[in-house]
């Protein structure tokens, strides 16, 4: 039985255990969450990762991205990369590799990453085939289905397919946008779509595929090929219109006992972010939401973990329930180690943000204790309980006239110190 | 006549021209909105600066602060500040200065300060008599109104003085709140008003206050400050009270015909910006709304511009009109230039989002232009146009293998360029 299967059957398993208490939710009520796919559980296929739950009700989480590119392979400063993610407090990562040796460095990251793993298999099949001397549209139903399979028996907790994205809206998009297709998966499979003029493969085999799916127990991320990537793109009719075919899609994986999420967009204006929240929602089936970004504007680049930040903040509040992180790099270059902590710490930020404002349980505890720190010029606890205490204490410690209860913005005229005193 | 006067009167000013046209909008339309007090135009007192229009209908504006600290006082750091500010693209600058000879360096910021400058100047009146030997409660009407008057005739745009502090709700705050007051000049006023016992001069004077702004013709920006410092704290009653004197002033400044707008919050989560934007605009006549962040959360000292981003663009697309910055270094020390920098660039992202949401007059096109760049993959034109070029262009050419039509996130996988070749 899936993790899915046992809720349905009313089994309260170790993996649903672990998420109800780190949540701080009655494991029965998760156990309904999960069962109805409202929530979705993932990290249990290797024992040395942490199990987490996605969705409503629950903190959002933040996944990071990291993987070479065929310009850019090293291990090492994956493994790096991997590293500083997770101890900036990534809840999730996605190894998005495309160059080098793409199953060792996929086999070392799933060995040391102590949180779920998840892939885009597509990238393996389009590396495998090119270095076959062959092009995307040579790709085969045994080259898609064949790396998803290969890449559950290693252990891969969740991945990301494009099966929303069906050859009538294929012809769509490519004219009636300013930026086109920008989701790499989803341009493959456009490519191989529009040259061999067939349907998806992940769709019209999209029955064998949750076969695989529910014989490995791994979480379907069902990807948004069309997402906008650029905000005078969105919300337009190829976006909604592959939401659309998701939905339908989500319904396909319950019935067949298989964990499935939603992938979202993208760029998007702030004020459009409530509708798109609003509407994956009902026409998912209120399946988890995993947004990326959204960025709140294209004007950024170099700070768009800022734009990624307003908009996941924006985004979780109204009930997206994972939050993709976008790196300061984004649109520039594959992310340095410094980039991928940048990131994570950023989106973190949103994540806690909309966890305040949709009213996870808790979430402001954090808040009023460094809160009261400061009120108490308790610098000690104000630091170390802050998102990244060693950035708030190097910058603290750079004051020139730094001090145990003294910060240099205000010095004697401190408005704490003031309030104290006319408190006394 | 001030400027409002003029507008009442019917009178198409050279400043009023001036914003008009760098906002693209219809001078007489314009001249309505300032005559009805629903936009201020601030900056004409000096011949070298740029005249602003902060209100409704126009672009969010962004002010970074800048100033010395009694344990921090360098003219050179701040003015290097200064050029930051205004290169990084700051409509307006406060200076902040408690360190120091004041005087003279308020003089040299105002002399080189090519953007509308304001000030605090219950600052310098503290600072003079404690320099007196007096302590904070020795200080008189004149000590206060003086330095007003003073400041005015050096060529100061605007002043937040926080005059909407009465006695009556001075006694509230303290033992209610997390983080008490944190308003610098309020933390004075509190002190002063507890220890005389007597009532808030600017408050009680107020009368006369207004009549030297009428005289400079200099812009009242009314201070809150009982606003939060923790998101704890937040549209509490001691907030609110304060806002709603605060309408009754604005009212007071307006039939005097003084140019006036409203400082609010502060540390506010997400999903309470939207009312206090609302409530603002409500009981303040549609006053524009110049807000300090707001910051969503308090857990992240030295990310403090993330926090304050993601709340100044939900603050801008609910009618917010002013953003005052927030650096990396706020909570933990004064900011060095390159958090001047950082923080200007983030609240001008933060700023844009609330355009582009609030329906600004050609904001979407900038975005336009960078995303037709990007899927021309005319890197060139969307490294340039992009909010900080010189960032931009930094981080991508320090790719790795940075070539000018690659970049190393996808390299040969290009989603941009597959989508090129699918429509060929």
């Amino acid at each position: 039985m899936t993790e899915v299967e046992k809720a349905r059957a009313g089994e309260i398993s170790s993996a649903l255990k672990e998420v109800a208490q780190f949540e701080g939710i009655d494991p029965e009520r998760l156990r309904v969450l999960v069962a109805d796919g409202r929530v979705v559980i993932t990290g249990y296929a290797r024992a040395h990762s942490r199990v987490i739950g996605i969705g409503e009700g629950l903190s959002t989480k933040v996944n990071a991205n990291i993987g070479t590119s065929p310009d850019h392979d090293d291990l090492a400063i994956e493994l790096e990369k991997l590293d500083a993610a997770v101890d900036a407090g990534a809840d999730a990562l996605m190894d998005l590799s495309t160059g080098g040796d793409i199953e060792a460095i996929r086999r070392s990251i799933l060995e040391r990453c102590t949180v779920p793993v998840g892939t885009v298999p597509i990238y393996q099949s389009i590396v495998e085939v090119t270095r076959r001397g062959g092009e995307i549209a040579d790709c085969t139903k045994e080259d898609f289905l064949g790396v998803v399979e290969r890449q559950a028996k290693e252990g891969v907790d969740f991945m990301t397919i494009h099966c929303g994205l069906v050859r009538r809206l294929a012809g769509d998009v490519a004219g009636s946008r300013t930026a086109g297709v920008v989701s790499r998966g989803g341009c493959f499979l456009l490519q191989w779509i529009v040259k061999n003029g067939r349907e998806n493969p992940y769709y019209e085999y999209y029955a064998e595929l949750l076969e695989i799916a529910h014989q490995y127990d791994f979480a379907l991320s069902l990807g948004d090929a069309l997402r906008p990537g650029a905000i005078t793109d969105s919300t337009d009719r190829p976006q909604i219109g592959e939401l659309l075919v998701i939905g339908e899609l989500v319904d396909r994986a319950r019935k067949a006992g298989v964990s499935v999420f939603v992938e979202g967009p993208g760029h998007v204006p702030i004020h459009e972010i409530p509708s798109n929240m609003i509407l994956q929602k009902k026409v998912c089936g209120a399946a988890p939401f995993y947004v990326l970004g959204p960025l709140v504007t294209d004007i950024a680049p170099g700070y768009d973990h800022i734009t990624a930040a307003i908009g996941g903040a924006v985004a979780a509040w109204h009930g997206a329930d994972f939050l993709c992180y976008v790196t300061p790099a984004e649109h520039l270059r594959l992310p340095s180690v410094a980039d991928v902590r940048d990131g994570v710490i950023s989106t973190r930020i949103a994540a806690h943000a909309g966890d305040i404002a949709k009213g996870v349980r808790g979430a402001n505890d954090w808040d009023r204790k460094i809160s009261r720190a400061r009120a108490e010029l308790d610098w000690e606890t104000a630091l170390d309980s802050s998102i990244d205490p060693s950035r708030a204490r190097e910058m603290f410690d750079a004051s020139p006239a730094g001090s145990e209860d003294l910060c240099t913005m205000c010095g004697e005229f401190c408005a704490i110190r003031g309030t104290r005193r006319s408190r006394e």
